[in-house]
């Protein structure tokens, strides 16, 4: 009979009673450290879950159509950015200059995107000092949490936020402390609270980690939430970490303000951007971070000993990035604007269905109706009766439980059909 | 006046007067963290060193000469694997599979690879469970030793060896027990202490991790060393990470022998292999773990919050290796065989330098005389004054101070000249 022990982190692990009692607090502790890493429902992850047997408590039949995998977007729906390949194809030409560069990237890519991005956040870049290029958005984040704050630190997080930043805290063992955001009673600002943001500094918080545009709710911090969050930063000194991905795509041609062009110690903020959402380019891992030389180089000693370097080959891609052909951006943004409208339009034919109005990004964060199913068995009859796949709610908050994340950068058509699917499955399962 | 402090780790820190003691707290934990990470002298990074003044100490006249850099290997001169780039390409013509694969990496091509390793190294690879595509084989090193030790455990690490390993040990708080390696008075085996590495392991290493061919020497593990590492491993049931990244690039017929073909509990060995070096597919960023389910599925938890996945086109690059055409790695290997030849003989000229001989691998690691400059100060004279790039031994053994690393898959005849150059250098600063 298996053992179990309570252990003082608070979760129960198993005994292994074949084994040495040190190697055996070794087992427990590494698992421990890992458990909190758990990826079952992350996003396109769903392969991995043994078990696809329909759950005895699914009612009815199997509703039709062309499955929709909304837990990331459609790279065949929505195409790569133009000359992405050619530049690629350029930097295996070139060779072992493209092949070897700095860890932090190399340095004409890294002047070329810095000079735009500069024009684009509206403050100066230091494409020597103040750039690294990183293996996806999820790299930046990765070595930007690692470099400020470490065991025992505190760091505020919004929730909901994206699901990764908890899991950075918690594999660095910090302290996370939350930051409520009041998306489902705003539209002109995301809703942050700010007394809790400002608590959290004063609690001993060293850093701010978020999503502006919000992940998953597509909500844009308003310019006086931005200037805000400035202002507490520099009043306790502590370093803000933004993430800045879908800051691109924004809609109804809304304001966007970016918090590096605020008045606030250079030294204390980094700013995440790359191309892999709005510009199709994920298939490369590409990313950025830039801001704070001091952190900036701590991320390039860590990428050393992570990964050495993004895919040298990969950075050339960066050549086109910002660099779009004229007017492909604002196609890109009306297309998804089309999309967003539409599938607002079924989700507000539901009873009992809230969602807030994505301002920008490709996410969008239902909250839907009581139904008899909990909400993980209701992920999973989508799955498995709609062939619908999105994201647990509760992967983003505590207190989302019942919303689901949907990637909406998808076939136009399709992914109406889909939602339609899924309305259809929320009037079976409705309490 | 600048205040440093004394600080309990054992290394000095200046304190920042202007800002508040919690946040110089936190600033001072985090840079100690990051101190230990300097890449400064890490083989790639020269440019980033400031000051490229010839040093007063230097004497005599620049040595003219194609520069050679020694620190990586020339993928201009020994171009990559055939058909990889088509494989690429293929891949981005696939689309959104390819871009968005399992956080461990597409299935069709791990199981492609499964198969070709389990021929290559003699035991059989699951490749649902027991294995993981990371982002080259650095990538695979950080994950797998994440996944092994955490702060507070022992893990044994050879000197010398791979300077990343002490660094990724270091990094996650691990306590090192260095096992020295007599490499200078061995021919037919690698000369592991395995009586230290029993201490080691008596004294509570729950891992050891060492590269085969050991990177910096060349020098192969016996078949009766790996049948002890074994043998080890299993009396006190500890886990062992071995990086085999140059295993394909044997010389003279040499025999080589995988651990994980050993009598081993297979939940305690992985494996760590990529196509970056012999191969030069460095600038796709490729590597594989494979081994320990238990392992494995760490690695692909930390992977999601890393990078998310090694670059989904990029993957597919993975379809040539061990696949390459009839005759391409016995003459990647031959030529190879010429290099480590040639340079061999200008070393074996030098009056007081020793070599060992490299039986597989593309690294030679020569123990240079005494001189009258310090090795760090050669290292740089030999950059400034010859156009000679090498890695300092210290990055591999404190006690390897006079030795330097030089990676030779480089053009023939400008490794042979640069080499001459080094050998008149010697004599220029001969003690």
């Amino acid at each position: 009979m298996p053992i179990f022990l309570w252990h003082r982190s608070g979760i129960w692990v198993q005994l292994n009673t074949t084994t040495t009692p040190a190697k055996e607090e070794n087992r427990m502790s590494v698992e421990i450290k890992f458990q909190k890493l758990a990826t079952d429902n992350a996003p396109g992850q769903e392969v991995r879950q043994k078990s696809s047997d329909l759950d005895a408590r699914f009612i009815g039949e199997p509703l039709t159509g062309r499955p929709v995998d909304f837990s990331h977007g459609d790279v065949d729906a929505h195409a790569p950015a133009p000359a992405s390949f050619e530049a690629f194809s350029a930097g295996v030409s070139k060779g072992g200059t493209q092949a070897y560069t700095e860890y932090r990237g190399d340095r004409e890519i890294r002047e070329a995107v810095g000079t735009r991005l500069a024009a684009f956040t509206g403050a100066p870049v230091n494409a020597d000092d103040g750039l690294i290029i990183t293996s996806g958005t999820q790299g930046a984040l990765f070595l930007a949490v690692a470099a400020t704050v470490t065991r025992g630190d505190k760091i505020a997080i919004v929730q909901p936020d994206y699901f990764a930043n908890r899991k950075l805290a918690e594999f660095f063992e910090a302290e996370i402390i939350p930051v409520q955001m009041a998306y489902e009673t705003t539209t002109d600002h995301a809703g942050l609270d700010l007394g809790q943001l400002e608590d959290a500094f004063r609690a001993g918080a060293r850093a701010f980690l978020f999503s502006n545009p919000n992940n998953p709710v597509g909500a844009i911090y308003s310019a006086d939430e931005i200037s805000q969050i400035a202002t507490l930063a520099g009043r306790y000194d502590a370093t803000v970490i933004v993430d800045q991905l879908y800051s691109r795509l924004c809609y109804d041609g809304a304001d966007y303000t970016h918090l590096r062009a605020e008045d606030m110690d250079p030294e204390n903020i980094v700013t995440i951007m790359g191309p892999s959402k709005t510009e199709s380019l994920s298939g490369y891992r590409l990313g950025v971070a830039f801001g704070s030389p001091t952190i900036i180089a701590r991320m390039e000693q860590l990428q050393a000993i992570v990964s050495l370097r993004a895919a040298g080959y990969c950075q050339a891609v960066l050549r086109t990035w910002f660099n779009e052909p004229d007017g492909w951006m604002a196609d890109r943004v009306a297309q998804h604007q089309g999309i967003r409208d539409d599938l607002l339009t079924v989700l507000r034919g539901i009873p009992g269905c809230s969602t807030r109005s994505t301002q920008a990004g490709s996410y969008i964060f239902p909250k839907l109706p009581e139904l008899t199913l909990t909400p993980m068995d209701f992920v999973k009859a989508l799955r498995l009766q709609a062939g619908v796949i999105v994201t647990p709610g509760t992967e983003f908050s505590p207190y989302s439980a019942r919303s689901v994340r949907l990637n909406f950068s998808q076939d136009h058509s399709a992914a109406v059909a889909a939602m339609k699917r899924m309305a259809a499955l929320i009037e079976r399962y409705r309490a």
